[in-house]
Protein backbone atom coordinates (compact mmCIF):
# COMPACT_ATOMS: atom_id res chain seq x y z
CA UNK A 1 0.00 0.00 0.00
CA UNK A 2 2.64 2.11 1.08
CA UNK A 3 4.99 1.69 -2.42
CA UNK A 4 1.45 2.06 -4.52
CA UNK A 5 0.77 5.39 -2.70
CA UNK A 6 4.43 6.90 -2.83
CA UNK A 7 4.25 6.18 -6.68
CA UNK A 8 1.02 7.97 -6.96
CA UNK A 9 2.21 10.77 -4.84
CA UNK A 10 5.57 10.80 -7.06
CA UNK A 11 2.99 11.38 -10.30
CA UNK A 12 1.08 14.36 -8.46
CA UNK A 13 -1.89 12.74 -7.98
CA UNK A 14 -4.25 13.47 -4.90
CA UNK A 15 -5.08 10.28 -2.60
CA UNK A 16 -8.42 10.58 -0.54
CA UNK A 17 -8.74 7.77 1.99
CA UNK A 18 -12.38 6.52 3.58
CA UNK A 19 -11.13 5.02 6.37
CA UNK A 20 -14.26 2.44 7.34
CA UNK A 21 -15.11 -0.84 9.18
CA UNK A 22 -17.01 -2.23 6.29
CA UNK A 23 -20.74 -3.24 6.63
CA UNK A 24 -21.11 -0.04 4.37
CA UNK A 25 -24.33 2.04 4.52
CA UNK A 26 -25.38 5.25 2.64
CA UNK A 27 -23.37 7.12 5.22
CA UNK A 28 -20.09 5.42 4.09
CA UNK A 29 -21.20 6.08 0.33
CA UNK A 30 -21.85 9.61 0.82
CA UNK A 31 -17.66 9.90 2.47
CA UNK A 32 -16.95 7.75 -0.73
CA UNK A 33 -18.56 10.44 -2.98
CA UNK A 34 -16.55 12.95 -1.28
CA UNK A 35 -13.63 11.60 -1.69
CA UNK A 36 -14.39 11.08 -4.89
CA UNK A 37 -15.17 14.93 -6.38
CA UNK A 38 -11.43 15.78 -4.53
CA UNK A 39 -9.12 12.68 -5.12
CA UNK A 40 -7.12 11.63 -8.31
CA UNK A 41 -6.77 7.87 -6.37
CA UNK A 42 -10.05 7.06 -3.62
CA UNK A 43 -8.74 4.57 -1.02
CA UNK A 44 -11.11 2.88 1.26
CA UNK A 45 -9.56 1.18 4.18
CA UNK A 46 -11.90 -1.93 5.63
CA UNK A 47 -10.74 -2.97 8.78
CA UNK A 48 -12.87 -4.05 12.19
CA UNK A 49 -10.53 -2.40 14.22
CA UNK A 50 -10.08 -4.85 17.46
CA UNK A 51 -8.66 -2.64 19.75
CA UNK A 52 -11.66 0.20 19.59
CA UNK A 53 -14.13 -2.72 21.04
CA UNK A 54 -14.45 -2.90 24.60
CA UNK A 55 -14.16 -6.90 26.35
CA UNK A 56 -18.22 -6.57 26.62
CA UNK A 57 -18.99 -5.13 23.11
CA UNK A 58 -19.69 -6.39 19.73
CA UNK A 59 -16.37 -6.92 17.88
CA UNK A 60 -17.42 -10.41 17.31
CA UNK A 61 -21.07 -10.26 16.53
CA UNK A 62 -20.10 -6.86 14.27
CA UNK A 63 -21.46 -7.22 10.95
CA UNK A 64 -19.29 -7.99 8.15
CA UNK A 65 -19.79 -8.70 4.38
CA UNK A 66 -16.78 -8.21 2.74
CA UNK A 67 -18.33 -9.07 -1.07
CA UNK A 68 -21.24 -6.73 -0.73
CA UNK A 69 -18.60 -3.97 0.86
CA UNK A 70 -16.62 -4.42 -2.22
CA UNK A 71 -19.24 -4.37 -5.07
CA UNK A 72 -20.67 -0.91 -2.99
CA UNK A 73 -17.18 0.06 -3.69
CA UNK A 74 -16.85 -0.42 -7.25
CA UNK A 75 -20.13 1.07 -7.93
CA UNK A 76 -18.60 4.52 -6.06
CA UNK A 77 -15.60 4.03 -8.27
CA UNK A 78 -13.08 3.24 -5.31
CA UNK A 79 -9.69 2.66 -6.93
CA UNK A 80 -8.49 0.67 -4.24
CA UNK A 81 -9.80 -1.18 -0.95
CA UNK A 82 -7.08 -1.34 1.82
CA UNK A 83 -8.01 -4.46 3.56
CA UNK A 84 -5.20 -5.40 6.01
CA UNK A 85 -5.46 -9.13 8.07
CA UNK A 86 -5.30 -8.07 11.68
CA UNK A 87 -1.95 -9.51 12.07
CA UNK A 88 -0.78 -6.64 9.60
CA UNK A 89 -2.21 -4.24 11.62
CA UNK A 90 -0.93 -5.60 15.04
CA UNK A 91 1.71 -7.19 14.49
CA UNK A 92 2.88 -9.64 17.71
CA UNK A 93 4.36 -8.48 20.07
CA UNK A 94 2.61 -4.70 19.38
CA UNK A 95 3.55 -2.08 22.04
CA UNK A 96 3.08 1.47 20.30
CA UNK A 97 -0.10 3.45 20.93
CA UNK A 98 -1.27 7.02 20.40
CA UNK A 99 -3.58 8.20 23.08
CA UNK A 100 -5.13 11.47 24.35
CA UNK A 101 -5.96 12.74 27.75
CA UNK A 102 -8.37 15.32 27.42
CA UNK A 103 -10.90 14.99 24.81
CA UNK A 104 -11.06 11.38 25.44
CA UNK A 105 -11.86 11.70 28.80
CA UNK A 106 -15.68 12.35 28.44
CA UNK A 107 -19.18 11.51 26.39
CA UNK A 108 -17.80 8.22 24.74
CA UNK A 109 -14.33 7.86 26.48
CA UNK A 110 -16.04 7.65 29.98
CA UNK A 111 -18.45 4.71 29.08
CA UNK A 112 -16.08 2.84 26.68
CA UNK A 113 -12.76 3.25 28.43
CA UNK A 114 -9.64 2.60 25.62
CA UNK A 115 -11.94 3.18 22.83
CA UNK A 116 -10.68 6.30 21.70
CA UNK A 117 -7.12 4.79 21.75
CA UNK A 118 -7.97 2.19 19.70
CA UNK A 119 -9.46 4.93 17.40
CA UNK A 120 -6.22 7.09 17.24
CA UNK A 121 -3.89 4.12 17.18
CA UNK A 122 -5.69 2.45 14.10
CA UNK A 123 -6.03 5.68 12.28
CA UNK A 124 -2.51 6.57 12.93
CA UNK A 125 -1.55 2.83 11.57
CA UNK A 126 -3.64 3.77 8.62
CA UNK A 127 -2.72 7.33 7.39
CA UNK A 128 0.91 5.81 6.94
CA UNK A 129 -0.27 2.88 5.73
CA UNK A 130 -2.22 4.65 3.05
CA UNK A 131 -0.15 8.12 3.20
CA UNK A 132 -3.29 10.35 2.03
CA UNK A 133 -3.68 14.08 1.30
CA UNK A 134 -6.74 14.06 3.06
CA UNK A 135 -9.06 11.34 4.75
CA UNK A 136 -12.99 11.72 5.35
CA UNK A 137 -14.84 10.69 8.61
CA UNK A 138 -18.79 11.62 9.41
CA UNK A 139 -19.82 13.67 11.39
CA UNK A 140 -22.35 11.23 13.37
CA UNK A 141 -19.53 9.94 15.13
CA UNK A 142 -18.43 13.79 16.24
CA UNK A 143 -16.43 13.34 19.14
CA UNK A 144 -14.04 10.82 17.05
CA UNK A 145 -13.75 13.53 14.39
CA UNK A 146 -13.13 15.67 16.51
CA UNK A 147 -9.94 13.68 18.28
CA UNK A 148 -9.02 13.08 14.88
CA UNK A 149 -8.13 16.59 14.22
CA UNK A 150 -6.84 16.98 17.58
CA UNK A 151 -4.50 14.32 16.80
CA UNK A 152 -3.86 15.80 13.50
CA UNK A 153 -2.63 18.86 14.61
CA UNK A 154 -1.13 17.58 17.83
CA UNK A 155 1.72 15.20 15.78
CA UNK A 156 1.57 16.96 12.91
CA UNK A 157 0.12 14.43 10.70
CA UNK A 158 0.45 15.68 7.35
CA UNK A 159 -3.16 14.99 6.41
CA UNK A 160 -6.24 17.09 5.52
CA UNK A 161 -9.40 15.93 8.03
CA UNK A 162 -12.49 16.40 5.55
CA UNK A 163 -15.97 15.90 7.54
CA UNK A 164 -19.54 14.76 5.71
CA UNK A 165 -22.90 15.31 7.14
CA UNK A 166 -24.80 12.42 8.79
CA UNK A 167 -26.84 10.48 6.45
CA UNK A 168 -30.43 9.92 8.19
CA UNK A 169 -33.27 7.39 6.71
CA UNK A 170 -36.05 9.68 6.22
CA UNK A 171 -37.95 9.08 9.48
CA UNK A 172 -34.25 10.78 11.03
CA UNK A 173 -32.89 7.76 12.25
CA UNK A 174 -29.61 7.96 11.53
CA UNK A 175 -27.71 5.76 9.82
CA UNK A 176 -25.63 2.87 11.74
CA UNK A 177 -24.12 -0.72 11.26
CA UNK A 178 -25.44 -1.50 14.55
CA UNK A 179 -28.69 -0.10 13.27
CA UNK A 180 -28.81 -3.85 11.65
CA UNK A 181 -29.07 -5.04 15.65
CA UNK A 182 -32.91 -3.68 15.83
CA UNK A 183 -35.92 -6.00 16.03
CA UNK A 184 -38.84 -3.76 13.97
CA UNK A 185 -39.99 -2.62 17.19
CA UNK A 186 -36.42 -1.52 18.64
CA UNK A 187 -36.73 0.66 14.99
CA UNK A 188 -39.29 2.48 16.07
CA UNK A 189 -37.91 3.54 19.58
CA UNK A 190 -34.63 4.05 18.19
CA UNK A 191 -36.47 7.56 16.98
CA UNK A 192 -36.62 8.44 20.34
CA UNK A 193 -32.55 9.96 19.60
CA UNK A 194 -33.16 12.20 16.29
CA UNK A 195 -36.57 13.74 18.16
CA UNK A 196 -34.80 14.77 21.10
CA UNK A 197 -31.73 16.33 19.02
CA UNK A 198 -34.11 17.96 16.93
CA UNK A 199 -36.04 19.55 19.72
CA UNK A 200 -33.27 20.76 21.27
CA UNK A 201 -32.23 22.63 18.33
CA UNK A 202 -35.53 24.24 17.26
CA UNK A 203 -35.62 25.73 20.78
CA UNK A 204 -31.86 26.89 20.08
CA UNK A 205 -32.96 28.04 16.78
CA UNK A 206 -35.13 30.31 18.35
CA UNK A 207 -33.18 31.90 20.81
CA UNK A 208 -33.03 28.70 23.56
CA UNK A 209 -29.36 29.66 25.10
CA UNK A 210 -29.87 27.98 28.97
CA UNK A 211 -28.20 24.80 28.26
CA UNK A 212 -28.96 23.21 31.18
CA UNK A 213 -32.65 23.60 29.70
CA UNK A 214 -31.74 22.35 26.69
CA UNK A 215 -29.83 19.59 28.27
CA UNK A 216 -33.17 18.78 30.29
CA UNK A 217 -35.47 18.68 27.33
CA UNK A 218 -33.16 16.04 25.65
CA UNK A 219 -33.32 13.77 28.65
CA UNK A 220 -37.41 14.23 28.72
CA UNK A 221 -37.77 13.64 25.39
CA UNK A 222 -35.43 10.28 25.94
CA UNK A 223 -37.26 9.49 28.77
CA UNK A 224 -40.53 9.07 27.11
CA UNK A 225 -39.17 6.28 24.86
CA UNK A 226 -40.04 2.96 26.68
CA UNK A 227 -37.52 0.92 25.62
CA UNK A 228 -34.76 3.49 25.47
CA UNK A 229 -31.86 3.42 28.32
CA UNK A 230 -30.30 6.84 28.14
CA UNK A 231 -26.45 6.63 28.54
CA UNK A 232 -25.29 10.33 28.37
CA UNK A 233 -27.34 13.12 27.02
CA UNK A 234 -25.18 16.19 26.81
CA UNK A 235 -24.71 19.32 25.91
CA UNK A 236 -20.89 20.66 25.06
CA UNK A 237 -19.33 23.09 23.70
CA UNK A 238 -17.31 21.50 20.52
CA UNK A 239 -13.56 22.68 21.00
CA UNK A 240 -13.53 21.59 24.46
CA UNK A 241 -16.31 18.85 24.86
CA UNK A 242 -17.19 20.49 28.08
CA UNK A 243 -20.74 21.62 29.16
CA UNK A 244 -21.43 25.23 29.22
CA UNK A 245 -24.22 26.94 31.45
CA UNK A 246 -24.87 29.37 28.46
CA UNK A 247 -24.11 28.67 24.86
CA UNK A 248 -21.69 31.34 23.33
CA UNK A 249 -19.92 28.98 21.11
CA UNK A 250 -20.59 26.52 18.86
CA UNK A 251 -21.89 23.38 20.80
CA UNK A 252 -23.23 19.67 20.26
CA UNK A 253 -25.99 18.32 21.35
CA UNK A 254 -24.63 14.48 21.96
CA UNK A 255 -26.08 11.32 23.28
CA UNK A 256 -25.46 7.67 23.83
CA UNK A 257 -28.59 5.71 24.50
CA UNK A 258 -29.10 2.15 25.19
CA UNK A 259 -32.25 0.37 22.65
CA UNK A 260 -32.45 -3.19 23.58
CA UNK A 261 -29.22 -5.15 23.50
CA UNK A 262 -27.79 -2.41 20.98
CA UNK A 263 -26.22 1.07 21.75
CA UNK A 264 -26.73 4.02 19.35
CA UNK A 265 -25.06 7.63 19.38
CA UNK A 266 -25.92 10.68 17.79
CA UNK A 267 -25.49 14.30 17.44
CA UNK A 268 -26.53 17.62 16.05
CA UNK A 269 -24.58 20.71 16.02
CA UNK A 270 -26.24 23.73 17.90
CA UNK A 271 -24.17 26.89 16.48
CA UNK A 272 -25.17 30.37 14.35
CA UNK A 273 -24.95 30.70 10.73
CA UNK A 274 -23.23 27.58 8.77
CA UNK A 275 -21.06 26.04 11.63
CA UNK A 276 -19.46 22.89 10.58
CA UNK A 277 -18.02 19.97 12.57
CA UNK B 1 9.20 22.97 6.67
CA UNK B 2 6.54 20.13 5.89
CA UNK B 3 6.33 22.56 2.80
CA UNK B 4 9.84 22.39 1.78
CA UNK B 5 10.28 18.66 2.26
CA UNK B 6 7.32 18.00 -0.30
CA UNK B 7 8.71 19.95 -2.55
CA UNK B 8 12.17 17.93 -2.26
CA UNK B 9 10.00 15.27 -2.43
CA UNK B 10 8.30 15.79 -5.60
CA UNK B 11 11.62 16.61 -7.09
CA UNK B 12 13.05 12.86 -6.38
CA UNK B 13 14.98 14.18 -3.26
CA UNK B 14 16.10 11.63 -0.67
CA UNK B 15 15.86 13.58 3.13
CA UNK B 16 17.53 12.31 6.07
CA UNK B 17 16.90 13.90 9.39
CA UNK B 18 19.01 13.72 12.63
CA UNK B 19 16.52 14.90 15.82
CA UNK B 20 19.01 16.42 18.54
CA UNK B 21 18.44 18.19 21.64
CA UNK B 22 21.34 20.91 20.36
CA UNK B 23 24.24 20.55 22.25
CA UNK B 24 26.13 18.97 19.68
CA UNK B 25 29.52 17.13 20.16
CA UNK B 26 31.10 14.55 17.66
CA UNK B 27 28.08 11.95 18.76
CA UNK B 28 26.10 14.50 16.91
CA UNK B 29 28.27 14.61 14.15
CA UNK B 30 28.54 11.34 13.05
CA UNK B 31 25.07 10.69 12.95
CA UNK B 32 24.92 13.76 10.71
CA UNK B 33 27.96 12.28 8.64
CA UNK B 34 25.95 9.30 8.14
CA UNK B 35 23.16 11.53 6.83
CA UNK B 36 25.27 12.74 4.04
CA UNK B 37 26.06 10.13 2.94
CA UNK B 38 22.53 8.79 2.07
CA UNK B 39 20.43 11.78 1.73
CA UNK B 40 20.13 14.55 -1.11
CA UNK B 41 19.04 17.04 1.88
CA UNK B 42 20.49 16.89 5.51
CA UNK B 43 17.89 18.18 8.03
CA UNK B 44 19.09 18.76 12.00
CA UNK B 45 16.25 19.35 14.25
CA UNK B 46 17.28 21.31 16.83
CA UNK B 47 14.79 21.06 20.14
CA UNK B 48 15.18 20.53 23.62
CA UNK B 49 11.94 18.53 24.20
CA UNK B 50 10.42 19.28 27.20
CA UNK B 51 8.20 15.90 27.91
CA UNK B 52 10.83 13.55 28.27
CA UNK B 53 12.45 15.43 31.47
CA UNK B 54 10.75 14.66 34.47
CA UNK B 55 9.77 17.30 36.76
CA UNK B 56 13.38 16.77 38.73
CA UNK B 57 15.68 16.64 36.32
CA UNK B 58 17.55 18.75 34.19
CA UNK B 59 15.61 20.55 32.00
CA UNK B 60 16.25 24.05 32.66
CA UNK B 61 20.39 23.80 33.04
CA UNK B 62 20.08 21.43 29.91
CA UNK B 63 22.77 23.03 27.68
CA UNK B 64 21.93 25.39 25.35
CA UNK B 65 23.85 27.41 22.42
CA UNK B 66 22.18 27.54 19.15
CA UNK B 67 25.09 29.78 16.92
CA UNK B 68 27.92 27.45 18.08
CA UNK B 69 25.05 24.45 16.98
CA UNK B 70 24.65 26.07 13.46
CA UNK B 71 28.41 26.82 12.73
CA UNK B 72 29.04 22.61 13.53
CA UNK B 73 26.18 22.42 11.46
CA UNK B 74 27.49 24.42 8.52
CA UNK B 75 30.98 22.85 8.82
CA UNK B 76 29.16 19.55 8.13
CA UNK B 77 27.54 20.21 5.13
CA UNK B 78 24.34 20.05 6.58
CA UNK B 79 20.98 21.67 4.31
CA UNK B 80 18.46 22.65 6.99
CA UNK B 81 18.35 23.28 10.55
CA UNK B 82 14.60 22.53 11.74
CA UNK B 83 14.30 24.44 14.88
CA UNK B 84 10.87 24.94 16.36
CA UNK B 85 9.23 27.21 18.90
CA UNK B 86 7.85 25.24 21.67
CA UNK B 87 4.33 26.75 21.13
CA UNK B 88 4.70 25.22 17.81
CA UNK B 89 5.70 21.32 19.19
CA UNK B 90 3.12 21.65 21.96
CA UNK B 91 0.18 24.43 20.83
CA UNK B 92 -1.83 25.57 23.69
CA UNK B 93 -4.42 22.72 24.84
CA UNK B 94 -2.15 19.97 22.76
CA UNK B 95 -3.27 16.43 24.30
CA UNK B 96 -2.63 13.98 21.58
CA UNK B 97 0.61 11.77 22.54
CA UNK B 98 2.21 8.30 21.52
CA UNK B 99 3.26 5.77 24.07
CA UNK B 100 4.68 2.27 24.86
CA UNK B 101 3.47 -0.34 26.88
CA UNK B 102 6.24 -2.98 26.97
CA UNK B 103 9.69 -2.02 25.76
CA UNK B 104 9.28 1.56 27.83
CA UNK B 105 8.51 -0.40 31.32
CA UNK B 106 12.23 -1.30 32.19
CA UNK B 107 15.53 0.15 32.37
CA UNK B 108 14.91 3.72 31.89
CA UNK B 109 11.31 3.74 31.60
CA UNK B 110 11.24 2.85 35.66
CA UNK B 111 13.40 5.61 36.31
CA UNK B 112 12.04 8.14 34.25
CA UNK B 113 8.50 7.90 34.09
CA UNK B 114 6.95 9.88 31.18
CA UNK B 115 10.34 10.11 29.14
CA UNK B 116 9.83 7.82 26.41
CA UNK B 117 6.16 9.13 26.28
CA UNK B 118 7.92 12.34 25.35
CA UNK B 119 10.55 10.80 23.19
CA UNK B 120 8.36 9.17 20.97
CA UNK B 121 5.59 11.68 20.83
CA UNK B 122 8.44 14.61 19.87
CA UNK B 123 9.85 12.00 17.57
CA UNK B 124 6.54 11.41 15.77
CA UNK B 125 6.10 15.31 15.71
CA UNK B 126 9.42 15.54 14.10
CA UNK B 127 8.49 12.89 11.58
CA UNK B 128 5.64 14.55 10.48
CA UNK B 129 7.01 17.79 10.52
CA UNK B 130 10.42 16.59 8.37
CA UNK B 131 8.57 13.85 6.33
CA UNK B 132 12.33 12.35 6.70
CA UNK B 133 12.64 9.13 4.22
CA UNK B 134 15.32 8.00 6.88
CA UNK B 135 16.22 9.28 10.38
CA UNK B 136 19.55 8.55 11.71
CA UNK B 137 19.84 7.96 16.09
CA UNK B 138 22.83 6.85 17.88
CA UNK B 139 23.48 3.50 19.99
CA UNK B 140 24.32 5.18 22.90
CA UNK B 141 20.85 5.98 23.62
CA UNK B 142 20.18 1.81 22.73
CA UNK B 143 16.71 1.80 25.00
CA UNK B 144 15.28 4.66 22.81
CA UNK B 145 16.60 3.45 19.20
CA UNK B 146 14.80 0.35 20.19
CA UNK B 147 11.67 1.82 20.97
CA UNK B 148 11.71 4.16 17.95
CA UNK B 149 12.16 1.21 15.78
CA UNK B 150 9.35 -0.75 17.87
CA UNK B 151 7.05 2.77 16.72
CA UNK B 152 7.76 2.83 13.40
CA UNK B 153 6.94 -1.24 13.17
CA UNK B 154 4.12 -0.66 15.20
CA UNK B 155 2.46 2.73 13.62
CA UNK B 156 3.53 1.91 9.45
CA UNK B 157 5.56 5.29 10.01
CA UNK B 158 7.39 5.74 6.53
CA UNK B 159 10.31 6.48 7.77
CA UNK B 160 13.54 4.39 7.88
CA UNK B 161 15.70 4.10 10.70
CA UNK B 162 19.70 3.94 10.59
CA UNK B 163 21.62 3.95 13.67
CA UNK B 164 25.08 5.51 14.11
CA UNK B 165 27.80 3.73 16.88
CA UNK B 166 28.79 5.49 20.04
CA UNK B 167 31.24 8.35 19.79
CA UNK B 168 33.93 7.88 23.04
CA UNK B 169 36.85 9.71 24.18
CA UNK B 170 40.18 8.18 23.64
CA UNK B 171 39.60 7.06 27.60
CA UNK B 172 36.82 5.07 26.88
CA UNK B 173 33.42 7.68 27.80
CA UNK B 174 30.78 7.90 25.65
CA UNK B 175 29.99 11.33 24.45
CA UNK B 176 27.18 12.71 26.19
CA UNK B 177 25.89 16.22 26.50
CA UNK B 178 25.54 15.96 30.29
CA UNK B 179 29.41 15.20 29.97
CA UNK B 180 29.39 19.36 30.09
CA UNK B 181 28.64 18.94 33.75
CA UNK B 182 31.33 16.75 35.25
CA UNK B 183 34.23 18.17 37.23
CA UNK B 184 37.55 16.90 36.74
CA UNK B 185 37.18 14.49 40.06
CA UNK B 186 33.93 13.21 38.42
CA UNK B 187 35.09 12.91 34.71
CA UNK B 188 37.61 10.78 36.43
CA UNK B 189 35.13 8.50 37.74
CA UNK B 190 32.52 8.61 34.98
CA UNK B 191 35.21 5.96 33.45
CA UNK B 192 33.29 3.46 35.84
CA UNK B 193 30.91 3.29 33.48
CA UNK B 194 33.04 2.16 29.83
CA UNK B 195 35.32 0.24 31.93
CA UNK B 196 32.68 -1.61 33.69
CA UNK B 197 30.95 -2.87 29.97
CA UNK B 198 34.87 -3.35 28.36
CA UNK B 199 34.97 -6.14 31.29
CA UNK B 200 31.41 -7.66 30.56
CA UNK B 201 32.16 -7.47 27.31
CA UNK B 202 35.66 -9.11 27.50
CA UNK B 203 34.05 -12.31 29.87
CA UNK B 204 31.36 -12.29 26.54
CA UNK B 205 33.88 -12.73 23.80
CA UNK B 206 35.98 -15.02 25.80
CA UNK B 207 32.78 -17.12 26.21
CA UNK B 208 31.04 -16.45 29.08
CA UNK B 209 27.66 -16.87 28.46
CA UNK B 210 25.72 -16.81 32.44
CA UNK B 211 23.94 -13.35 32.09
CA UNK B 212 24.18 -13.55 36.04
CA UNK B 213 27.66 -13.81 36.34
CA UNK B 214 28.15 -10.73 33.37
CA UNK B 215 26.06 -8.48 35.38
CA UNK B 216 27.17 -9.27 38.64
CA UNK B 217 30.75 -8.34 36.68
CA UNK B 218 29.32 -4.82 35.40
CA UNK B 219 27.66 -4.54 39.06
CA UNK B 220 30.76 -5.38 41.13
CA UNK B 221 32.93 -2.89 38.80
CA UNK B 222 30.63 0.45 39.17
CA UNK B 223 30.61 -0.58 42.77
CA UNK B 224 34.57 0.01 43.19
CA UNK B 225 34.26 3.84 41.66
CA UNK B 226 33.74 5.65 44.95
CA UNK B 227 31.78 8.65 43.72
CA UNK B 228 29.04 6.19 41.58
CA UNK B 229 26.04 5.69 42.32
CA UNK B 230 24.38 2.79 40.32
CA UNK B 231 20.56 3.24 39.22
CA UNK B 232 21.00 -0.17 37.20
CA UNK B 233 23.09 -1.93 35.78
CA UNK B 234 21.65 -4.99 33.36
CA UNK B 235 22.06 -7.87 31.11
CA UNK B 236 18.65 -8.00 28.71
CA UNK B 237 17.98 -9.58 25.23
CA UNK B 238 17.74 -6.65 22.41
CA UNK B 239 14.41 -7.67 21.10
CA UNK B 240 12.34 -7.67 24.64
CA UNK B 241 14.75 -6.02 27.25
CA UNK B 242 14.38 -8.45 29.06
CA UNK B 243 17.41 -10.42 31.28
CA UNK B 244 17.77 -14.03 30.54
CA UNK B 245 19.54 -16.68 32.48
CA UNK B 246 21.86 -17.89 29.90
CA UNK B 247 22.67 -15.59 26.72
CA UNK B 248 21.73 -17.58 23.52
CA UNK B 249 20.73 -14.44 21.39
CA UNK B 250 21.54 -11.34 21.27
CA UNK B 251 22.20 -8.84 24.15
CA UNK B 252 23.02 -5.57 25.43
CA UNK B 253 24.70 -4.72 28.73
CA UNK B 254 23.35 -1.64 29.85
CA UNK B 255 23.45 0.60 32.74
CA UNK B 256 22.63 4.00 34.23
CA UNK B 257 25.09 5.54 37.21
CA UNK B 258 24.88 8.98 39.22
CA UNK B 259 28.31 10.60 39.40
CA UNK B 260 27.48 13.24 41.81
CA UNK B 261 24.47 15.52 40.41
CA UNK B 262 25.19 14.09 36.90
CA UNK B 263 22.86 10.96 35.81
CA UNK B 264 25.07 8.86 32.91
CA UNK B 265 24.07 6.17 30.89
CA UNK B 266 26.05 3.96 28.89
CA UNK B 267 25.73 0.35 27.03
CA UNK B 268 27.66 -2.54 24.91
CA UNK B 269 26.05 -5.08 22.83
CA UNK B 270 26.96 -8.37 23.40
CA UNK B 271 26.46 -10.65 20.80
CA UNK B 272 28.45 -13.13 18.21
CA UNK B 273 29.39 -12.07 14.68
CA UNK B 274 28.85 -8.40 13.34
CA UNK B 275 25.56 -7.84 14.94
CA UNK B 276 24.51 -4.25 15.26
CA UNK B 277 21.89 -2.26 16.74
Amino acid sequence: MQEASRTWRAAGKRIGLVPTMGSLHEGHLSLMRIAREQADVRVVSHFVNPTQFGPDEDFDRYPRNFDRDRDLCREESVDVIFYPSREEMYPEGHSVYVADDRLSAVLEGVHRPGHFRGVLTVVAKLFHAVLPDFAVFGRKDAQQLLLIRRMVRDLNFPVEIVSGPTVREPDGLALSSRNAYLTPRERLEALSLSRALREAKRMYDEGERDANLLRAVLRENLSRAEGARTEYAEIVEVDTLTPPDRLQRPALAVLAVHIGNTRLIDNMVLAEGDFEL
